[in-house]
């Protein structure tokens, strides 16, 4: 009897002709049959939105043994939303995002396509992982991450995640890293966000950028903290937002 | 002396058009000194989105005693980035999202971008609130919703909220509603989300579409049940998306 291999989603938002996920493309093809589903151009900070004023349109692009690949219109949630629907026969044993050129730690998961992706196979019952790499330049350097992603993949088609978690792993833009370490997610904000782009007379047009205060540059639990300090960074996430803590407190002040 | 009124910064996703937006700002206006910055039109299904690939610009639509109102080329997230960092010249007290027309409970909070406005104040360490009613009609009837939502404001004004939570508020749509329910965000997932539109002989085009699979329709805790039982549902909603409870089942299955 034939035994499957495991099934392998994989998308991301710097689009399909992005050296990350190619290289991811490489380091899955071992461990299972692989199906590509990613933005035809880049989607960053594209968070998890949906594509709901223009219809969606996907197109195959390759096809090898035990990989599939094809390229979508849509943001990286439509992805896999339209995978998933329309193109898949059965449930996918794992949905993987990235590699992503730069960092998704911290607060930078909410705005996230990479993480987009990965929200979106958790909240549909599948385990999985989001991978990104600390360096945004095209011609990036993934070899180092290769060994780590292929074990956590690996660990995770073996055990599985809880339902409703996912995982966001980020790692350091260095050739030797010092491991593993499993994180929470660090607490900051961004600032300087909007840099002048005046046009004609018109000094109300910006660009956006930005840097991010970390406050949690301390806490050797964080995600920024085990970054800055050569570690792969392995964040468990939620995708039930709710603040369980604060229910009772909430019901006394609205209530009473 | 003088004391200042609470400074309130309004945003939506509908756009600053839609009535939702318009309504909200009338109820709001007794309360404190409005700013809105809205999209220039509707961004539903952004989530947190960001504009990276082109520069955002906003403009003054109109100025009243107590209220500004700008409309911003970008998404939901810019129109919070944009204000706080480049128009108002202090911290607003409060960020309130809406009201939106349609259903933000459940796991529409991931895809929202009325819920983007409320998780971006968030993030900056402004209480945040974002008001939707279960109506997606352009002429829907927010009435009901007024005094609940001057409650709410008016509470979170006096008592603030804790760092990192933020508040999902829906309204079913209904002349009579029950009173408040504190609730968490109901399980679920998506089904029969794409409806084919055919161009030309391509059959690859799809429109997003969809039904919420409600797993929680018997949990009197969830924010559906509350909805489909004539009360108005608060979900207490943080941004802190570490799955705590799993960081040290996560560290014995990859560390060992």
């Amino acid at each position: 009897m034939e035994s499957k291999k495991p099934l392998i989603l994989v998308s991301n938002d710097d689009g399909i002709s992005a050296k990350g996920i190619n290289e991811l493309i490489k380091y899955l093809r071992p461990l299972g049959e692989i199906v590509v589903m990613a933005p035809d151009s880049p989607r960053s900070g594209n968070g998890c939105a949906l594509t709901v004023t223009n219809p969606v349109h996907y197109q195959l692009v390759r096809q090898d043994v035990g990989l599939t690949i094809y390229k979508c219109s849509g943001t990286p949630t439509d992805c896999i939303k339209l995978a998933r629907n329309r193109v898949l026969d059965r449930k996918p044993d794992l949905v993987v995002g990235g590699i992503n050129h730069g960092d998704n730690s911290a607060t930078s998961v909410h705005y996230s396509g990479t993480m987009g992706v990965v929200i979106e196979g958790c909240l549909n019952g599948i385990p999985s992982i989001g991978f990104s790499l600390c360096n945004h330049g095209v011609d990036a350097n993934f070899e180092p991450t290769k060994e780590y992603i292929q074990k956590i993949v690996t660990t995770v088609l073996l055990k599985g995640l809880p339902p409703l978690v996912c995982l966001n792993v980020n790692f350091p833009d260095l050739q030797d890293l010092k491991g593993i370490k499993v994180c929470e997610q660090a607490k900051g904000h961004w600032h300087k966000e909007w840099e002048p782009c005046p046009r004609l007379h018109d000094k109300n047009y910006f660009w956006l950028t930005g840097e991010f205060v970390d406050m949690d540059l301390e806490n050797d639990r964080s995600d920024s903290w085990a970054l800055s300090h050569g570690y792969v960074a392995v964040t468990p996430t939620t995708v039930d937002l709710t603040a369980y803590k604060y229910i009772d407190e909430l019901r006394e002040a609205l209530l009473n």
